[in-house]
């Protein structure tokens, strides 16, 4: 048995920011992670709402905070939970068990997509999972929002002011979004709203993403294809209260299991930045801190 | 007159987190400093807890969110406001006013200070403001912290963990902080508590700081002082509601005042630190977004 006060799942901006101050702190403290540390970060091809970094790539900002926890000798160790012993705080990974005091979820979510084939390809390169990311690389040109909900919306609205024209393809007829929202948009000029459009296939000529195809054999050429058809938050592994999914939390990030934390964009919130999950993943360690 | 939908009163990272956002939104955005962009921020020697920067001067990240800002054309005027009406949302700086939809308090707080002889020249050379920040440089050193509440106690114990030595000096005969942490405080072997303690002076030898003098006669020698003996947020032209001089906001940012917000050190909160500051700019920014 390995003895930690604090374990952190996942080593997303998020947790990496948790990890930083508790470290500072003098608590000893393991992360867990089963993909590359930075998480959603190495998405995002060219971040540049992050205060402090007037551009930077994702993956570089990535290897930046990494280099930041090694500068304090945070344990990582990159592998799957497979149990967590609420009861006894014991975690298991692989043939090692490790005990906590406090346990972080800062596991984050995963965008949902179309799979369909050359996603995955173009992914960060001509189709996004983020307006706000992204939007400001598409100034002027047409660009593709695919979804119905509020976010969808909300990304095409928030598009439109920055691109010269923006299809929103939604499948059903009738949009999901707010009354307010669904108002706003109808007032926009360069938003052309497709209804009942079934996105059959990217389009792809001569190894380069000119849109999407819709089953009805319309082809609309764009830019830019955002996906805004939803999340999953990865909170499989976490037995407490839950809004669709997302772990619900308190000011101080704590969930409604006793000494069990959780920060970023696994959690129930409005806004998902990296600096708010960077921001939720200090205030956990300032609750732990707190309490050791 | 000069329109602009947002107004921004305070050009440290709360603020510019906020503009950055706004302004990637398509809104018009002002600021307004009265001093150097950065604010706090140019006090701290070296920051190595914001989370994408292993180490980072100061002034240097100042610059960086300057630059940033730039890039998106935020309007930036540097004077002092004089008047806020806030019926006619109007403000008044020197001869210029300006008119705003939404207006946003970012104006921080400023430390108190002893005010003693030498005090200004070796602030953030010796003398530092926040143990959180700066702690880090001290290990294995003696320190001193001077104050007796909460914070003064928090900031003696975190130094407790990294420094080899931490004088607690208090000019009262009991700590005014939480029970926890003065129960806490009294186990920690490396901690000295000096009761009735008034400081005299900085002693200052072969301009090299040594540590503080008493007004007992008794010297004490350090590294660094801490001191921790309260804030003065400036929330002087803030008319609504407020606690011990803090700005009163809710989760979205908002005061109780109609259309206007506040954010990072203005505002009534459980954790002081740059990030938190910057997400809270960012969280006001999305909430404006959402009404604009």
């Amino acid at each position: 048995m390995v003895e930690y006060n604090t374990i952190i799942i996942g080593a997303g901006i998020s947790g990496i920011s948790c990890a930083i101050y508790l470290k500072r702190a003098g608590i000893k403290t393991l992360i867990l992670e089963n993909d590359m540390p930075g998480g959603q970060l190495n998405k995002a091809s060219v971040i540049e709402n992050y205060p402090g970094y007037v551009s930077i790539g994702g993956t570089e900002l990535s290897m930046m905070l990494l280099e930041q926890i090694q500068n304090y000798d945070v344990d990582l160790v990159y592998d799957d939970v497979s149990k967590i012993d609420y009861d006894k705080k014991i975690i298991t990974v692989g043939d090692t068990k490790y005990s906590y005091k406090h346990l972080v979820f800062a596991t984050g979510r995963r965008e949902r997509t179309l799979e369909l084939k050359n996603e995955e390809k173009w992914l960060g390169r001509g189709i996004s999972l983020c307006a706000t990311c992204d939007g400001a690389l598409y100034k002027e040109k047409d660009v593709i929002v695919i979804g119905g909900g509020s976010s969808a919306v909300s990304e095409a609205i928030y598009l439109s002011n920055i691109c010269h024209k923006v299809y929103l393809i939604y499948r059903g007829s009738n949009l999901r979004a707010e009354e307010i929202l669904k108002e706003r948009i109808e007032r926009i000029s360069n938003i052309e709203i497709i209804y009942e459009g079934i996105v059959s296939s990217y389009w792809v000529e001569d190894d380069k993403l000119n849109g999407v195809c819709l089953d009805n054999g319309m082809k609309i050429k764009a830019s830019c294809v955002f996906l805004a058809i939803g999340h999953i938050p990865n909170s499989e592994l976490f037995i407490g209260d839950k809004n669709s999914g997302y772990i619900k939390v308190n000011e101080a990030g704590e969930t409604s299991i006793n000494d069990v934390y959780a920060c970023g964009d696994v959690i129930d919130k409005n806004v998902y930045q990296l600096i708010t999950s960077s921001s939720e993943g200090v205030l956990v360690a300032s609750s732990i801190i707190k309490k050791s």
